[in-house]
């Protein structure tokens, strides 16, 4: 047993990296931090996880020394956090989007901000199993990637990294509204959310730089927010280079993903769920991967959906500690989502 | 034509008061008052709006003269609001609470707050037509029942003032999110609301005082959140008198609502819209009514379906309004609702 | 290991049951059994099953011997299929209507066909765990409660049990989609039964007699479906008895759930998620329990929701599987639901 | 007034079509064709309509002379049946898919089937008020377009017309359920429709022909199921020629949409609903079209959203039928859409 601690735990993301921790049985969740919500129950904000504990909230200044700290604060705010809440952890995962770029140049372009920390942008490995498993065992800084980004490089990677494709690519991702956190606001009240088809970035998402890390592609991102409360899916667009037919895609995811405990191939020629959706996959760490060729327009339609939350957050982080802790990798993410829901 | 303003026009009831004022053949819109939003476009807020109106917010302090001053108001507010506005029009019609209940120490033991202004309650007609239809016809202040409550009393009114039912009556209420108007807060984001059954007022809901005054009863309410945005359902319990049967019931519905321009009797053995449902009223003035008979434990189930924001709300208003000016009843109000939606 | 078969498996109640016994550790799922389906892969129906097993449905006859079998097909059915399927396994465990009420002239009066095995009726205990521990330790034939009827039965019975309460309760009870089953049909296509409030039942539902059956009182319910596609959720409004206040009202919740491992009483003086509600279940095999005493009219609301596919039914047929083998209760039953979803 | 007839008027579209025609002041609702419902209300089917029509579904045997006959039949079944209903009315208007192509051969390569009436297929004008106004005044034989290819075309025809874009472009069709028309079937029940992301058509969707014939473009189109009822939004993409800024796009925009009746252009930097969105067009006639430019790609995205059922289908075809007779092109069509919904 290792101790945990998780910083955001007020959080969406926060929420379930508390889900998953305290269902983990070689992890005792041992402090969530909740600047607003000290002394509150954490069952009081996260009411699934009542009878399952009894912990409560705390303030920063309250933590301790732990095996392992998750952070799970915005952008912005966890670059300045990181370096002063480094020594509470021997490890440090995070949930942010302050250290999945390695260039600042690239994250003041996407931010907005100059990086206040870039000279610590090295230390990290991507929490991305699928891209970095061997770098992650023995990895002490870890930066889980974006939920739309791990869906995007999942779909495009085999195609990528075996140069089936030209290197424009457009990404069309659908996202549920829990992927814009828990604070309240007029857009995402229930009433105007509500059977949404949200074009809220028409360009320049801030994925769009991870993809492009990532999978050494040029994308074109919109980003639009469906009804939905997890769940994201991309649809990927590629031209297929010079002689690249169906049969040579297939392989390609084959091969990437064959080992793969959380990634399934789902590219059925019919049937209700042919192509990978996020509904069956909600609260599941599975990222399902799909694609459609077009031959007579030398296309490829890359298809991936994830739980925004779990495969795109809180369980790639936990996958993430597993690899790491030399344990077997599924541990504590074995619930493989619902059907009908 | 006739000119109106309407107070409180960034909500929810306000923006459905500018739809059907904006439509309506003898009225021009000629203010629309928002104390955050002065100076904006009112289809900034309200984008079906586009194209058919370039109104903006004006602030109070703007208001001129008008033949009709619509208030939607929060209530509390509206007691300090109304006799200072009161100059501005002829008529005014009050969409919030506190002027529908005549006694101010129901107001007081259901709204926690002293009335400030009892000595106008007297002035007040209720803005239900169904209720008070020849009083409205020279009423120069209306006052226009809650949502559930319009519902409920709709509902109970032809059986409790034929004497069918006894006193004391159980009354379901379910509503959609708009009812708890535009603010944004914690409770009402997509991600907590969207697929709630959230009994929000397992007793006590004001509500309940409209219903008694309205229709001689004693009702017990509670009320319940669920999926949806805008629609309100209510499932009212009563008990047979010695001796009432189905026939009788549902002749006090025909004979209560047979010249009721909005109001339909749904009550059918079969199909699959066989008792009143919110879905298909959206955006229509209709409240649908219906009951089912249990006579072996000598019960009647009372149904009653609207929309909040129109029957239960704006729409009220403005067939209060056509009564008041000797217009048709139906003006401006034809929208018959959408099957599918 | 004990080697179990389903029967049923593509229904929803069926496919609830594949998911559970797969990630049981102490169960084989040995067979599934589809009459429709019988070649298919169990995971084409329930994509959520994809790289958890290649099963493929089976036919009746292709049947062998279990350790337990377990019935998930519709009612009326299941009577004349019992009996010739019992041979096939020592533990027969049925999620049918058919087996649950004692009384066949009660069943012939709800369910409108005479029972055509009465014989056996005696020989089942019910599949409810609060209700019937002991006598599951050593039961071969286990009859699981109704979703609905679970529901009102767990929110009312420590009330009747302990003699609170006036026999005469009302019972509103609101549904998911998933209750009416697998089936397509012109009252379940989505754009009919989506975002409705369908009071499909507005007198005499069945579930209606097994509450009369297992608290003593005399239930009038009824049942509308409402947005989601999984959950249940009951209102139940009872007369308190003359001297019993909240305090013993609140006394006879934690005494009777106080030992429970998947009953939980929630009922909470403010927040959001102070009364039970069904969202935060889905999957979890956890009945939310839950009241509110309005004493000066000595009426007590009692609220109850669950996951009508779990609780209210597969995961109820595992938890009484779990005590009739003698293992820990939770076994394959810990995934506590998710938030937010 | 001017009497006219539906066929299929039990579908989604042919509902609208009853609704729309009902409250038309120019037009007597004759008669509705339903080969399944014949003798049943129309308002058992639309329950909208109750209150406005005593109307009963007749068989086509039944049919009389009409003013205008409008088709809601299913394509393949509509070119048999279209011949031999011809002589009952002096208009028709067709909203199925037969005789929208005007290459035969496209037809058969798009919907699998040999087009039978191929010499008619010259005779019909498009009902597409935007691209063939001047044609709609003289016709008798009117093919309204699909409802995914109105978006589309009325979001590409402005940058394709005045040749600011390459011919390659991309569709991204998102859709509600009703689009797959009233008909139950396994993919469209609620359980399993419900919050879907559904990529039903990775490619070659039928309205892709559409597109090409109407915009001189190359569209590779994907369509998705996501939670709706109502609504189209399609997102199209397309490279910039050389030297064509946002300026322009805008420009063609506004040219093109400055007088149209129900074309808006919604294209804000900022603001919630500062694209297209579809959730209040509900029930309006209107399209809302929009774009961003992404200069440093030279991309443009298209953005454009609708109701299916009314601009993408019966509305359609009333403002066609409108500027047919020479009646005010908004007669009957009204309805602004609903806020918030």
């Amino acid at each position: 047993m290792i101790r945990a601690a998780v910083l955001g735990g007020a959080g969406y993301i926060g929420g379930e990296l508390l889900r998953l921790l305290l269902g983990h049985p070689e992890v005792e969740l041992a402090a969530a931090v909740s600047s607003r919500l000290g002394g509150k129950r954490i069952d009081s904000t996260h009411p699934n996880l009542r009878g399952l504990t009894d912990l409560t909230f705390c303030a920063e200044e309250e933590l301790e020394q732990y095996d392992v700290l998750l952070l799970a604060a915005g952008h912005g705010a966890t670059m300045e956090l990181l370096p002063r809440l480094a020594g509470h952890a021997k490890t440090l995962i995070d949930l942010s989007g302050d250290f999945r770029l390695t260039d600042p140049a690239v994250y003041e372009a996407y931010y907005g901000l100059p990086h206040t920390a870039p000279e610590l942008l090295g230390d990290f490995v991507p929490g991305a199993p699928e891209l970095a498993r061997e770098a992650l065992r023995g990895a002490d800084r870890i930066a889980v990637p974006g939920c739309m980004a791990t869906a995007a490089i999942l779909a495009l990677r085999p195609l990528a990294a075996e140069q089936l494709i030209e290197p424009d690519v457009t990404v069309d991702a659908r996202t549920g509204s829990s992927g814009s956190g828990a604070t309240a606001g007029p857009a995402n009240t229930h009433a105007e959310r509500s059977g949404a088809m949200r074009v809220f970035a028409p360009a320049g998402h801030r994925h769009e730089a991870e993809i492009a890390q990532s999978c050494g592609v040029r994308p074109t991102m919109t980003a639009t927010g469906v009804e939905a409360v997890r769940g994201v899916q991309v649809l990927c667009r590629a031209t297929l280079r010079d002689g690249v037919d169906e049969t040579a895609v297939r392989r390609a995811y084959r091969r990437h993903y064959a080992d793969e405990p959380f990634v399934r191939v789902v590219a059925q020629r019919r049937g209700m769920y042919r192509l990978p959706e996020p509904k069956v996959l909600s609260g599941s760490n599975y990222c399902d991967v799909g694609f459609a060729v077009r031959p007579e327009a030398r296309q490829v339609l890359a298809v991936a959906a994830l739980d925004n939350l779990v495969k795109g957050g809180a369980g790639n982080a936990v996958q993430s500690l597993n690899i790491r802790m030399g344990w077997p990798e599924r541990l504590g993410l074995e619930f493989p989502g619902l059907h009908p829901v």
